[in-house]
């Protein structure tokens, strides 16, 4: 099954690695020269709980000409039109593709380029980390849950899944993946903005009273309109999930830190908070406090001179 | 008529100064040792606009033993219970006492302290800094208005009216003065807390559609409150005359990104945004911009160890 991963950062090279060392046939795909210069000359340099270093086929989505069985998406989620528009030459009638985007809406941009039975969506509490072109830090174990979005290609998704983990990416096909994709976006709207925001470590965020209930309010807005779409969500569930993961995760700064502050690179704030707004005002939704924060994540990427 | 300025920074020394200047005995208080040092031993020193520098006396406020005429109260805002609690013993029965700090509500502290006739609302326009201890700058003109808020102190506070006046204050006696205060507080609700979140200028903030549109539902939620109480606010007018003030300003960091950000103190959220959705809350309106805007404020004082 030759399978591509689309977006080769730290999470995609994890995916790719796990799968390519069980022998599947993996390329990777990324835009990102000195990364894939890197991987070129000297392979993917693998650091953490486990050193290694393998071949693996690295490429510009233009670059790639052999139709694929699966593609695996993984950029940021401002990339993924472009790439979905750079690798349409390489997607068959029958390509499956599994998003596993952070955020909101994704698959109503796969739309635009597959078939409804070739659609995979998925999240994943995996992590990863680039230490510097070529190479990634793998430590800790996640999961993945995934579904296909019309039930006629849950058949082929379990063949996927079961590749999946054999490569010990500890897959589960889930009837009803969404509530577990809004459920992590509950996390990252609570937690990515808010310290890009705030420039601090989530610990340091949700230290005070007034921070805990920012964050209430920014779940209770996520599970109004998640309901409203009709997907099915506990916000008493999700609250006590978005805290017991702000102690598990206190001296992180989150990813948005790290792009927003740290490398003054684009937020995704569009497809976390700011899908939840958008979607909320297609509802008659009132959602204040993601509007507010999507705005004040904008105008804090132009006041740094990144837009 | 014995004058004191309870709060002497860099405003509290210019309005000391000038009425000093004109032959009234004013006398400063502050709670700052090296500030009030340098003014015993050097005097006070102006610069800016004009070199001067006076013998004026300057004590702290548990020092003053002498009845006041009149004090005008110039303390951060989260200051003004303690001052009024330690000044208590020179305000006689007809000690007037004017209020020029910024934000809402001070009324109903001063009310703890004061007959209603002897108490004085205003808002100022004036500016100042102060250089060093000592050393206040002084540039530019500007203006008061002022009112008692019961009709019957009208009388007396027009003769104060007049010796501002004579000191080049530039004071109106306002029939209805809430309006200014409130428009006052929409200046500062909307540049002051954004900008110390944001971590920038005036211009920088208001630079982007979605700061302004920020901006405007500020004020949108700050002039459904004050409607609600009875201040008579025109929002088109304000809005036009915000963003009037951003332009003129638009270099300058506000006073809350000076306290916050480059001197790690304490703000007056609670009495600009906070003041909002305190009264909003006990009215049932939502000011949701407003509370998440305090909100973030005070966990960011905390983030930075100022609480």
């Amino acid at each position: 099954m030759l399978t591509y991963i689309a977006g080769s950062g730290a999470m995609g090279c994890r995916f790719g690695y796990q799968l390519h060392n069980k022998g599947n046939e993996v390329i990777l795909l990324d835009m990102w020269e000195d990364h894939i210069n890197a991987i070129k000359e000297n392979g993917l340099n693998i650091v953490g709980d486990k050193e290694d270093n393998v071949k693996i086929e690295i490429m510009k989505p233009s670059e790639a000409e052999r139709k694929a069985d699966f593609i695996i998406l993984f950029t940021k989620a401002m990339q993924l039109p472009t790439m979905l528009e750079s690798i349409k030459p390489i997607i068959k009638e029958d390509t499956k593709v599994l998003c596993l985007l952070n955020g909101l809406g994704h698959e109503d941009v796969m739309k635009q380029y597959l078939p409804e039975k070739n659609i995979l969506l998925g999240v994943t509490v995996w992590t990863a980390g680039l230490k510097k072109p070529g190479e990634v830090l793998l430590t800790g174990t996640g999961s993945v849950n995934l579904q296909s979005i019309d039930k006629s290609g849950k058949e082929e998704a379990l063949e996927i899944v079961d590749m999946m983990n054999e490569a010990g990416l500890n897959v589960t096909y889930d009837e009803d993946v969404l509530p577990s994709i809004w459920r992590k976006a509950c996390v990252n709207g609570t937690m990515n903005s808010t310290c890009a925001l705030q420039d601090c470590t989530i610990g340091e965020f949700f230290a005070s009273e007034e921070a805990k209930s920012v964050v209430k309010t920014i779940i209770s807005e996520f599970v109004t309109v998640g309901k409203a779409l009709g997907v099915k969500l506990n916000e008493e569930e999700i609250v006590d999930y978005v805290f017991k993961t702000s102690v598990a995760a206190a001296e992180h700064y989150p990813s948005m830190h790290q792009d927003l502050i740290q490398n003054h690179r684009l937020t995704e704030i569009d497809f976390i908070n700011g899908a939840v707004a958008r979607k909320g005002k297609e509802l008659g939704i009132d959602t204040p406090y993601c509007q507010m924060i999507t705005d004040l994540i904008h105008s804090k990427e132009q006041i740094l001179g990144i837009k």
